[in-house]
């Protein structure tokens, strides 16, 4: 086997991806921030007009989740990919949405700007391949229980069929520890640095499982290098039907933006207001 | 939630699942043998007659491959599914092969009498509504970070659809010991016996990692009762471009199947001949 | 590193345990029974006989308890032993209990034949090195989270004071499964049998966590090449101070004892009536 | 079971432990830095001056090492404590070391301020009762394999004795990844803070198992909310018995204190000069 496609050794620059006026994996840092799954267009709005105040760049949002359980709400699918083109409109922001069916790709592309495979699919490799001949920037989580290896040798799955804008995204492993809902790897980050040119988000909301948790390990992630944050906020969170528990309030987003742009300086970065 | 549909609350009286002249989840113990991967007629043939007269039920052997790197072989697709339909007419045994992509279902379909489900598409839950609407039998192995919960779950999708013929298949979990290829979760055997009314196929190949450890984790899988054991067994695996140094001769399945055929009858199952 | 005193490499040769009439490592296989925690006179001499007429050869029973919690039950020590004593004059059978603190070791050796490790003492050195320079057969639990390596690194602290009579039992591993209360690792069974020469124990006690599920892994702890267990039996186990929920009753093994028999005579073994 | 004595419940105020000058869980941070082994006066002397210089506040440095093989290199005992001694002589900072034995307990306590219980003894609860009796405080580092409850667990062993001088320490926990030692459990710091009273320290050094990666991980550490860092510092690591590879540079050191000072003014706190 030759260099992989996301190592250093094949490529010593970083790269760099651009969605509109958004640029990953350069000096600036990124914040992505929204409600796990898309609900209702009111609330939607109203999250997403608070974060962007608050400085958040890119908008998240579920429309089609994998979800453990059959009988679980799995999202409302394209109605919620209006609402989240709606909340684009009205903010500025490219919106970020999972994708879990192959077939569903043009569809999502249609709302979306950049498409993301969850932790669950990170070896479905027929999903991997059909992401690498679209013309769409990819966020890749690391599947929960992938090592670092696997997880690089899973964007090159993508960047082999020619989709050079990969996000990579640490969002926690699973691990002995049962007091989180997962094990925030934060030296997969100087390490995903030192390897690969790709530019690595850190999602805190999913590892932490509570979202008095989440401050503390976003300044973390910032600290140890992270390229950007995508972070659950909801305006009500404790109405939400998927992960409420570990989804901020905007007004904690408010509060914390201003700690990472603190952090961000520190470690010779900068988080530019949005 | 109600009870899950895979749960013995649900169904409390063991599910038999028919595949032909084979039953999985009876009195009788099932062996499905075979090479990993699909790679040439001759060795196909040779090794399929080979575990039919050691005793043998069930061929498996791949077509579709999900591989960790891209540039791994990946199969040889419908190729080899053609060699397998030629072995199961010399042999008289049905076929076990794995999908990788819903949309092969039909191809495959043709060709196969059991859809396997792989550990890394455990949670693809496209994957896993597409195979709960056929009307084949699947085998859903564990994904290898997956708890007992979670691949009920993954159970559950499929038996939503409609489809009831569902095997479960433990394969070794991973954890911190590196001496072996995954842990086989042994304690999962009697749990799922307990919890569910699912048969459980046992694949000791994939979990010991090396040929030297499969006879006695697959008689241990039998004493701690499976249902049957998913083996892989190549005429001549030195030669084979994947997972060569778990899969056994066929020289070492004809004395094997002896030594299960003793197990079976010590715990009061019977492994007949093929 | 030369190679390790407890290796195949050092002693190509199986090492053989001799206790008093039972031997460890040889064609027999050996059940060692009794409750987690001696607790009462009357409880455990009942227990015992019971045991022994099923056909156990050697009675386990703690007296020193590491706990994880301080305020909890730590045994009844010295008071426990005396117990152990009169339970072994009754009965004949030697006593295996476990040494929490080097000071404890003439105290213990005065009462019992065998020394017990605990999992969470497995790599506290000070304790290995006692040990080895003592006349006392020990038996080394592996720690809950230590490879194989670490478990065999630790039985040459052992060696290496000059003591060669080491039993090591593996007793499950600490994973993400949570629906028992650790993973047996069945395939340390074999790596064990082809590394070292050192006879290996299983418990499936502490693996297990829930009575229903030990009597199927120490039958697939045998079919695996075992040379003996080490299970907890109480007379009436709903009483105990200590991992009741574990604990089989006498009727339980009684029952499972001729099922022992079976599968230990399907893969070669004996398993003597005591 | 009632509060633990290590909980919020128990004691709502944050414990500080005063060491000398040096206070742990106050507003300001402390750096612990020095060797993994005392090898020889010269270089120790020369490592605590520079680590003293560039803004250290306490010496670190090994005398006693449990390590997993019994021929590995243990340490130089008491003539390692006597190097240590002087260090502090020259140096004015205070010294904290590893016991591996309750019997070499006031041995240490003549030449070091603070006791290190290491990961490997975290559940040696003889250990932990001599230490609990003791004058000294403690560093009570997390095992490997130890959930958040029973390291509180552990830490209650030693207040319970009446010793209320506990420092925790997060050093990272075993996990499936390999491309690291062990994986920094980042969340284990507010969680720490949430739940008990005690000051948390983090050692980047054992996690990380790599130079290289310690700079990220401790800037993380601080970002999280840690009170302080135990770091391993060489004049020259290359020519270290033990854990060379994870030892950054005395020059490394200088340059990285400005930059946890920065990242500590950024989340409120002071790195204050020594």
């Amino acid at each position: 086997m030759g260099y992989q496609l996301s190592s250093r050794e094949y490529q010593s620059q970083s790269s760099v991806v651009q969605v509109g006026a958004v640029t990953f994996g350069a000096h600036n840092l990124v914040v992505m921030a929204g409600p796990c799954t898309v609900e209702d267009e009111a609330s939607l709005l109203q999250t997403a007009l608070s974060v962007k105040a608050s400085g958040a760049h890119v908008l998240r949002g579920g429309a089609f989740k994998t979800r453990t359980s059959h009988d679980s709400f799995q999202g409302f699918g394209e109605t919620a990919l209006r609402m989240l083109a709606k909340a684009r409109e009205a903010t500025g922001m490219p919106v970020v949405t999972e994708i879990t069916d192959a077939g569903d790709l043009a569809l999502i592309g249609r709302y979306a700007e950049i498409i993301q495979i969850g932790a669950r699919n990170m070896q479905n490799t027929a999903l991997l391949k059909a992401v690498g001949k679209c013309k769409y920037p990819v966020l890749l989580k690391r599947g929960f229980s992938n090592t670092i290896d696997e997880w690089l040798a899973a964007a090159d799955y993508i960047l082999a069929g020619g989709n050079e804008q990969v996000l990579l995204c640490e969002r926690g492993i699973r691990t002995f520890e049962n007091s989180t809902r997962f094990s925030l790897d934060i030296l997969s980050i100087p390490v995903i640095k030192s390897r690969s040119h790709l530019p690595i988000i850190v999602d805190p909301s999913h590892a932490a499982g509570k979202r008095d948790l989440v401050g503390a390990v976003s300044k973390a992630a910032i600290a140890a290098g992270a390229d950007g944050l995508l972070i659950e906020v909801d305006y009500n969170p404790r109405t939400a039907k998927v992960d409420g528990r570990q989804t901020i309030t905007t007004e904690q987003f408010a509060e914390l933006m201003p700690q990472l742009r603190a952090v961000s300086h520190a470690v010779g970065r900068e988080l530019p207001s949005s």
